[in-house]
C-alpha cells in the first residue's frame, strides 16, 4: 500500500477493489456449502462467550445500566453490517475488553456528577460516540490507514500475545473469584459458607481445566489414529461447541447434592425482562445532557478514537498475514470510515460499540485456510484416484489434477496457480524416471494420493462473507436464546477464555521465537520442520535472542501498563508507540539483513549485498573438511525442491537479491510445505520427505542457496 | 526351557545359570554409578504406593490386626532377600491384591470362629502359609515351572491387562469414595458434612488428574523440545516421585481455609505405636491353634500356592519378555522355591506374604532397558563425537564406535552383538560411496551422530541387582518414614494407580491389536511405524478382529469373576484355563501360522508352507500393474535392510521358513528398530528413514520377503 494521504483516495480505492469481488464473496462462500458451518461455529463460539462474560462484567461495573443483552445485540448489529457492506469480510466485530474498560470508567465519571448520573449516562456516552465517530470519519477520509504499513510483525504480533495474556488473566482471576463470595452477592446464602465456595472453586477447576484440555485436544482430532475419518472431521470442526455442551451437562451432574448456586452460572436478565431494554430510547434523552457535558465527551471520544483505530487496522491487518496468501484486496480505509457510521449507530443505539477483535478475527482466517484446504484436498483425492483407476501414467495424472485445481480457484488469482502441482510432478517424475518407469500406471506406492496432496497444497483461504454474516446471526440469535446462555457454568467460560489465549498462539512468530529461546540448541532444528521460521537459518541466534527479549520486555511493560488504573487505556498508544520505535531506534542495534528477517517491513529497502552468504572463497575453504556434507545437501536440495523454504515473508534477505537464485522466489503459492502443516494439524513430520526439512539446517545450509 | 519333571533337575539347572552371572550381576550394577538410581526411584514408588494402599485396605478389613507397616515390611524383606540370593533379579516382590483378598477371606472365617477370633487370627495364617511353602517346595522341587512356556503371551498379557484394569477400578473406585462418608469414620465430624465432602472429592479429582496428566507427561520428558538435556533426562527419570510431591503439596496449599482432614491422607499407625508390632511374636501362639484348624489351614493353602506359582511365574516370564533380549538366562524353578521358603519366613513373622508383582515386574525391565540405552548411547555419542573430531574416515568410524560398543557387553553375549552397527554401516557406507566419497572424513551431515545411533541400538536391558535391592531397602525405610508418608493424600494414590494402570499397556500386544480394531483402517499402517507388529502385515484383519474379540471377552469374563465374593479369588484359575484352551482349542478355530503370529507358542511346530506367501504366478500376474511399485519397494527395502522387520517374535511364520529367506533374522539384536523408540519415547516417525515403515505396507509389501 502507497502510503497516500489524499483525502478519500484509500477510500475509493478500497470501495473498487471490494465491488470487483462482492458477488464472488456470496457465491464462493454459498458454493462451499455446509461445510461453511464449521468456521462459522467455530468463530460464534469464540466471539459469543467474551461478549457475553464483558456484558457481565459490565452490568456489575455499570450497575445494571448495560448487560449481556447490549454486548450481545452490538456485536451482533455490527457484525451484520459489517459482513454485508463491509470491506473486509475476514473481521470479526464485538465489543471488546478495552471498550468495556472506557465504558467502565465513562460510569464511575458520571455517577460522580448530579449532572448526569445514572440516569444520564447513557446518554452521554452517545455523545461521546457521535464524537468518536467524527474522528474515525476524519481518519478514514484523510487516509490515516495509509501508514498501516509501517505496523510491522513486531507491532501486531505483540498486539495479540497481549490480548492473549489478557484473556488468559481474565481466565485465572475468574477461577480464583469462584473460591470468593462475589461483589453485590447475598454472603448468607447457603452456597456462600466457607465449605460450599471451597466445593465451588475446586468444580470449577475441574470444569475449566475439563473444557481446556478437552477443547485443545479435540481440535487435533484430524490427526488421531482411532476412529472413522468422518467423526475425526466432526470432532475436529465442531469439538469445542459440543465440549461447552458436554461440560455443561457434567455441571449439573451433582445436581442433586449441592446447593442450587454451585457451581456459578451466567447471569443475565432475559432481554424481555423489565429494565432490559431502557437503552433503546436513549435518543430521545441526548438533549437532557448539560452542553459543557456534550463537549467534555471530545475528550474520551479521542482515547477511544485511537484505540479504535489502532484495534480496528491490526486486527484486520492479523486477519490478513501473508502467509494466508490472501487473493482479495484489503480494505482499510474504508472499513474505518464504515466503524464510524457502526459507532454512531450504537452511540443513538445505547448500546457499547463494536469494533475488529482479536483473537477472533486472525482465527477467523485460519478456519477458513482449513475449510478451503479440506475442500481442495477432496477435490484433488478424488481426482487422483480417478486417474489411477483408468490406469493414467503420471503425466496424465497431474494433468487431470492441475485441471481440477485450477477449477477450484477464484477468479481473482493474481498468481501462476498450479506452482505447487507442478513442483511436485518435477521431483516425483524424476523419482519415477530414474527408475525408468515414467509412462508405466501409477499406483499407491509411487504416488500415496492422500499424503502427496497434503503435502503439497498451498494455503489458501476461502474468502467470503457468508462465514461471517452467519456468526453475527447467531451472537444475535444468543440474545433470545438467554435463558440457555444461562445453564453454561461460569467456570466453563474461564476454560474457554483459557482455550482461545492458547489457540491464538501458533502462527505468531513472536511467540515461536520466545520457544526458541527455551528450546535446547540441539533441538532448534525441529523449529524448522513444524513453521516456516526463515531466520532460524539467516539470523544468529544471540542476535534473534535479543530481539527477543527487547519484544518481550516490551510487552511485559504494556502488560503491567494495563494495571494502571486510568492510563492503563492508553496500552494501544505505548504499542504505536513501537512503529517509530521499529522504524529509528531498532536499525541502530540491529544489522538490516536481520532485521528485515525476523520483521520485514515494506518501507524498507532490503541491503543491496546479503550479509551472511558464503563467499566463493569461504566455501572452498570449506570444501576440504565437509565435501561429503556439501555433495549430499545439494543432492537432497536439488531433488527436494529445497528453494521453496524462502518463501514464507516474501521479503527475507534472500528474496530481495533474485538475481543470485533466480527462480520463483516470489510466487507466494510455493510456501505451502511450512504453513499447510499447522493450519491444518497436519504435521510435516509425518510426512517422509521431512527429511528434507532436517537437513537443510545442517552447518553448510544456507550455502546450497547461494550456489545453484 | 525343556518339559522335564525329574526332581530338583530345574532347580540346579537354574542355580547352575545364575550363579554363573552372579558377580556380574553385582559388578554391573556398580559400574552403572548413580544413574542406577532412575530405575530404582520409579520402581520403589510403583512398588511402595500399591503396598501402603493394601495396607489400608487389609487394616480395614481385618479390624487392625494387619498395617500397612505389615504390608510394607514383607515387601521389604522379601524384596531385600530375593534381590540378594534370588534367581531373577528383575523381579520385584510384593504384597499384591490377591493377597490381601485371601488374608480378608481368612479374616472373615477366623472372626465367626469362637476357637480362633482376631487373637489366633494370625497364628492360624501362619499355619496356612507354612502349608503354603510345603506345597510350593514340592511344585518347585517336581519342577511344575516346566509348563511355564505353555503360558503364552495370550494368557500371560490377559493377566497383565486384567490387573491394569483392577488397577484402574481400585483408581475410579478410591475417587468416588472420596464424595462418600468412610467406612468406620465418625460422621459427626465437620469434614463429612455433605459440603464438605463434596469439597473434597472435587479436590481429589484436581489432585488425582493432576498426579496422573503429570505424571504420563513428565515420562515423556526425554522428546520434549524445551529445556537442557540433562534437564529433560532428570525430569524423564524422577519426574513421577516429583509429581508425588508436587501434588502433595498443592494438597497443603488451602490448608488455612479448609478442615484439617482435608483432603483425606494416609492413614496408619506408626510403627512404633502400641499394638502395632504384636504379630512378631506370632510363631509362640502357633501352637494355640486347635489342631483341626491346623489341619484346615490346608484348604486355603492350595489356593493361595496355586495362585503364587501362576502370580509369581507369569510376573517373572512378563518381566523376561523376548523383546527386551536378555542376556542372562531365567530361573523359575528356583525362585519358587525360594518363594516357598519367604512365604514360611513371612506366615512365622505373622506378616502378609510376598510374591512377583505385576505390572512392577515388567516395569522395571522397561526402566533398565531405558538405562541400558542412556549409557550405551553416552558412550556411543562421544566415541563418533572423539573420531569426528579427529577427522577418521568413515571406515574409521564405525571400527571405533564397535569397540566401544563392545566393551559395553556383559561377558555372556550369545549373539553377534555388532549387528546393529553393522548395517549401520553398510547403509551409510553404500549412500557415502554412490557419491564416491567414502574415504573422506565425516560430518555431521553425512552422520547425524544422535539420531543415528538412537535409531540403531538395540533393546538391552542392564541386568542386575542392585537397583531391586536398593528399592527393597527403600521400602523398608518407609516403615521409618510413616509420618512422611501419612502427608500424602489418598486421591494422589488412586492418581498413581490410574498412572501404574496407564503405564503398564504399552508393549502389550493384546492392547495393541483392541486399539488396532479402533484405528481408521488408512492408519492401521501406523502401527508398523511405532510397534513392531508383524502381525498388522502376516495375518488378515478379520482374524485379528476375531482373536482380539475372543481374548476381550475372555478377559472381561475373568474381570467379571473377580466381583463374585469368594470365587472371585479363582480369577488365576481361570487364566490357566487359557493355556489349555490355546493348545487345543484355538487351533481348531484359527490356522496355525496366524496363531504363532498372534501369539507364538514353542512348543508348537510352525506349518511347513507358509500360509499367505504370494505365489510365484501370483507375482507374475500382479506385475502387469504394480511394476513401478515392485520396483521402488525392492530397491528400498534392499537399502534399508527392510528384512529386521520380522525379528520381534522370533518364531513367526517368516522365521520359521529361514530357507526362503536366508538371512540373519533370528538374531535378537536387529530387532531394536522397533523397540527402541517405543521404549525410549524416541519415536521412528522422527526419523527420516520411517518412510521404509510406510513402504513396506503397501499392498505388495510381503510380496518382497517372498521373492527372489
Amino acid at each position: 500500500m502507497e502510503e497516500t494521504f489524499v483525502p478519500f483516495r484509500g477510500i475509493k480505492n478500497d470501495l473498487h477493489g471490494r465491488l470487483t469481488c462482492y458477488k464472488q464473496d456470496w457465491t464462493g462462500g454459498f458454493r462451499a456449502g455446509f461445510r461453511i458451518l464449521a468456521p462459522t461455529t467455530y468463530i460464534f463460539f469464540a466471539s459469543a462467550i467474551p461478549v457475553i462474560s464483558f456484558g457481565e462484567q459490565l452490568e456489575r461495573n455499570t450497575e445494571g445500566a448495560l448487560t449481556a443483552v447490549q454486548t450481545l445485540a452490538s456485536t451482533a448489529i455490527c457484525g451484520i453490517i459489517h459482513s454485508i457492506i463491509g470491506g473486509q469480510p475476514l473481521l470479526i466485530l464485538g465489543v471488546a475488553e478495552p471498550t468495556v474498560l472506557m465504558y467502565t470508567f465513562m460510569y464511575n465519571f458520571a455517577k460522580q456528577r448530579p449532572e448526569l448520573g445514572h440516569k444520564l449516562f447513557l446518554a452521554w456516552t452517545g455523545w461521546v460516540c457521535v464524537w468518536t465517530a467524527a474522528l474515525l470519519f476524519l481518519l478514514a477520509i484523510l487516509g490515516a490507514c495509509s501508514i498501516i504499513n509501517r505496523f510491522t510483525r513486531v507491532a501486531g504480533e505483540l498486539f495479540g500475545l497481549l490480548i492473549a495474556m489478557l484473556f488468559m488473566q481474565q481466565a485465572i482471576r475468574g477461577l480464583v473469584d469462584e473460591f470468593r463470595i462475589p461483589a453485590r452477592a447475598d454472603s448468607k446464602l447457603t452456597e456462600f459458607s466457607p465449605s460450599w465456595r471451597f466445593a465451588n472453586g475446586m468444580f470449577a477447576l475441574v470444569l475449566s481445566f475439563g473444557l481446556l484440555l478437552t477443547g485443545l485436544k479435540s481440535r487435533k482430532a484430524r490427526s488421531w489414529r482411532y476412529g472413522a475419518g468422518w467423526i475425526r472431521s466432526l470432532i475436529a470442526d465442531y469439538g469445542v461447541p459440543l465440549m461447552v455442551l458436554v461440560w455443561t451437562a457434567v455441571s449439573y451432574a451433582p445436581a442433586g447434592s449441592v446447593p442450587k448456586g454451585i457451581p456459578r452460572r451466567l447471569f443475565s436478565p432475559n432481554p424481555w425482562s423489565p429494565g432490559a431494554y431502557e437503552n433503546w430510547t436513549v435518543i430521545k434523552d441526548m438533549l437532557d445532557v448539560p452542553i459543557l457535558f456534550i463537549f467534555g465527551a471530545f475528550v474520551p471520544a479521542t482515547m477511544i478514537a485511537v484505540l479504535y483505530y489502532f484495534d480496528h487496522s491490526v486486527a484486520s491487518q492479523l486477519a490478513q498475514q501473508k502467509e494466508f496468501n490472501l487473493r482479495k484486496p484489503p480494505s482499510f480505509h474504508y472499513d474505518l470510515l464504515l466503524l464510524g457510521f457502526l459507532t454512531l449507530l450504537c452511540g443513538l443505539l445505547g448500546i457499547p460499540p463494536s469494533n475488529g477483535v482479536i483473537p477472533q478475527s486472525p482465527m477467523h482466517t485460519k478456519s477458513l485456510a482449513t475449510l478451503k484446504h479440506q475442500l481442495l484436498r477432496n477435490r484433488l483425492v478424488e481426482t487422483a484416484r480417478e486417474s489411477m483407476r483408468m490406469n493414467s501414467s503420471l503425466g496424465q495424472l497431474y494433468g487431470n489434477m492441475q485441471e481440477a485445481y485450477q477449477q477450484m480457484q477464484t477468479p481473482l488469482i493474481h498468481q501462476a496457480p498450479s506452482d505447487g502441482l507442478k513442483e511436485l510432478k518435477e521431483s516425483t517424475v524424476q523419482l519415477a524416471s530414474s527408475m525408468g518407469s515414467i509412462d508405466a500406471p501409477v499406483d499407491d506406492s509411487v504416488f500415496d494420493v492422500e499424503k502427496e496432496i497434503d503435502y503439497l497444497l498451498p494455503v489458501e483461504v476461502k474468502e467470503q462473507r457468508v462465514s461471517n454474516l452467519l456468526q453475527s446471526c447467531m451472537v444475535g440469535g444468543c440474545v433470545a436464546a438467554m435463558p440457555f446462555l444461562k445453564l453454561i457454568p461460569t467456570s466453563v467460560l474461564w476454560g474457554y477464555f483459557a482455550f482461545m489465549a492458547i489457540e491464538s498462539l501458533p502462527g505468531n512468530q513472536f511467540w515461536e521465537r520466545i520457544l526458541l529461546l527455551f528450546t535446547a540448541p540441539s533441538r532448534r532444528f525441529k523449529v524448522l520442520e513444524d513453521y516456516h521460521a526463515t531466520f532460524v537459518e539467516t539470523v544468529p541466534f544471540k542476535t534473534i535472542a535479543t530481539f527477543t527479549l527487547f519484544q518481550t520486555s516490551y510487552l511485559l511493560i504494556c502488560f503491567g501498563l494495563t494495571w494502571v488504573p486510568i492510563a492503563g487505556l492508553l496500552f494501544p498508544l505505548m504499542i504505536m508507540l513501537l512503529v517509530p520505535v521499529r522504524q529509528y531506534i531498532l536499525p541502530k542495534f540491529f544489522k538490516g539483513v536481520h532485521l528485515q528477517d525476523l520483521d520485514a517491513a515494506e518501507y524498507e529497502e532490503a541491503p543491496a549485498i546479503p550479509f551472511n552468504y558464503p563467499e566463493e572463497g569461504e566455501f572452498g575453504a570449506r570444501s576440504t573438511t565437509a565435501d561429503a556434507g556439501e555433495v549430499l545437501d545439494e543432492v537432497i536440495t536439488r531433488s527436494r525442491g529445497e528453494i521453496r523454504r524462502t518463501c514464507s515473508s516474501r521479503v527475507t534477505s534472500t528474496s530481495a537479491t533474485p538475481s543470485r537464485d533466480g527462480m520463483n522466489l516470489q510466487s507466494p503459492g510455493l510456501s505451502l510445505r511450512a504453513y499447510s502443516p499447522r493450519i491444518n494439524e497436519l504435521r510435516v513430520l509425518h510426512s517422509p520427505r521431512s527429511a528434507a526439512g532436517r537437513e537443510a539446517f545442517s552447518p553448510s545450509g544456507p550455502s546450497s542457496l547461494g550456489k545453484k
